[in-house]
C-alpha cells in the first residue's frame, strides 16, 4: 500500500520545505526593510518578496491536493515528477518575482503548465477508473489494441 | 480500495478547477483596471475580484481537508454531494463579491452552512468508528434499533 | 486500515475548527472596527486579528499535510501529539497577535518548532520505509541492535 505512495509523499516534504523556505525569506525580507507585522506595506523589494511567498502559499493547496489524486489514480512515477518540476518552477518565481515583478511571468507560466498536466493526469486516471469499475470497459487497453 | 474515493477524488478535481477558475479572473482584473503585481490595492472593482478569490483561497484547504475526512469516516455520496454544494456556493459567492460586496453574504452563509454540515459528518463518522473500535458499540446500529 | 488514521483525522477536525473560529472573530473584528470588505486596512487592533487569521490560513496546508505524511509514514500517535501541540501553539498565536505585535512571538516559535518536528518524523518515516522496502535494511531493527 504505502509504496504506491512514498514517492509522491516524498515530493510533499520537498513542497512544505518549499514553503518554509520561502516563509523565511519573508521573515528576512521584513528585517531588511523594516516592515513589522501586521504592516504588510513597504518599499517594492520588500512588497514583490511578499507577494511571491503569498501567491505560492495560495497555490500550495491546489499542487498538493491535484498531486495526490494524480499520484493515487493516475501514476505515481510521472505525478511525482511533474510535482519536482512544479517545486522547481516556484523556486524561479520566488527568485524571479523577488529581482523584478516581470521576472515572475516566465516561471509562472511554467508551473501553470505543471499544473494543468497534474489536472489532466487526474482527470484520465478518475475517468479511467470509473470506466474500468462501471462499464467494464478498459480504456488503456482499448487505446492500444486500437 | 479506490471506490471509496474515487467521486471524492472527482469533486476534488472540480473544486481545484474553479479554484483555477478564480486566478484567472484575478488577472483579467488586473489588466482591465491595470493594476500591477506586486500592487493588490485599486478601484473597488478589482478589489473585489481580488479579496473573492484570496477568501475562497483560504477556504479552500479547509473545504477539501474535510471534505475527505468525511468523505472517509461518514459516507463518499453525501460528502460528495456537499462537495458539490460547496462548489456552487462559492462560484455565487465570487459572482456575487465581484458585482458588490453585499452580494458576497447570501452566498457565505451557504458555503459556511455546507462547510459545517461536512464538519459535523467529520465528527460523526469519526466519533462512531471509535465507538465500534474501542468500546464494540454499533452506535448507528444502536440508534435503528431504538 | 482507518484505524491507522483515525487519531490523525480526529486532529484534523480540530484543527479546521480552529481555523473556523479564526475566521468567526475577524468577522467580529470588521464588525467591532467598522472595516468594510473588500478593505483589509484599518485601525493597528483590527490589522493584528486579520493578520493572524492570515498568517494561520497560511500555515494550514503546510500543517494539514506534514501531519498526515508523519502519521502514515512514522507513527500516528506521535504526530497526533504534535498535531495537538500544534494547533494549541497557533492559538497562543492568535490571541497573542490579538493583543500586541510582540506577543505573537513565543507561540510562533514554537508553532514552528513543532512543525520542524512534524518534518523529521516525515523524512524519518519516508527514508525508513524506503530502506526497508529496496535496499532491504531495517534502520530501525538496526539501530536498537548496534
Ligand atoms: N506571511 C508572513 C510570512 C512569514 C511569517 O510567518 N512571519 C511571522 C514572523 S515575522 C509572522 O508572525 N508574521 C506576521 C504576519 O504574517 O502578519 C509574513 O508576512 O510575515
Ligand atoms: N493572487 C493572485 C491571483 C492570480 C495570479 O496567480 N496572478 C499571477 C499573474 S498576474 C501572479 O504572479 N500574481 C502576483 C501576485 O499574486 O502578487 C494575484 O493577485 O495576482
Ligand atoms: N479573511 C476573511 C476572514 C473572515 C471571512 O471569511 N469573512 C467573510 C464575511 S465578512 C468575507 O466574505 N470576507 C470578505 C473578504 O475576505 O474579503 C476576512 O478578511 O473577512
Amino acid at each position: 500500500m504505502l509504496d504506491q505512495i512514498v514517492f509522491i509523499a516524498g515530493v510533499t516534504v520537498l513542497g512544505v520545505l518549499e514553503q518554509a523556505y520561502f516563509s523565511l525569506q519573508v521573515i528576512y525580507a521584513r528585517r531588511k526593510f523594516s516592515v513589522s507585522p501586521p504592516s504588510t506595506s513597504g518599499p517594492p523589494g520588500f512588497e514583490r518578496v511578499y507577494r511571491a511567498q503569498a501567491n505560492c502559499s495560495e497555490y500550495f493547496p491546489l499542487f498538493i491536493t491535484i498531486l495526490w489524486v494524480s499520484g493515487v489514480f493516475f501514476s505515481q512515477g510521472l505525478s511525482s515528477i511533474c510535482g519536482l518540476l512544479y517545486i522547481y518552477g516556484r523556486y524561479l518565481y520566488f527568485k524571479g518575482y523577488a529581482k523584478s515583478a516581470h521576472g515572475r511571468l516566465a516561471p509562472l507560466y511554467f508551473s501553470a503548465k505543471v499544473l494543468w498536466v497534474l489536472i489532466g493526469f487526474s482527470a484520465l486516471g478518475i475517468l479511467g477508473f470509473l470506466c474500468r469499475s462501471y462499464l467494464g470497459l478498459d480504456v488503456v487497453q482499448l487505446a492500444s489494441a486500437a
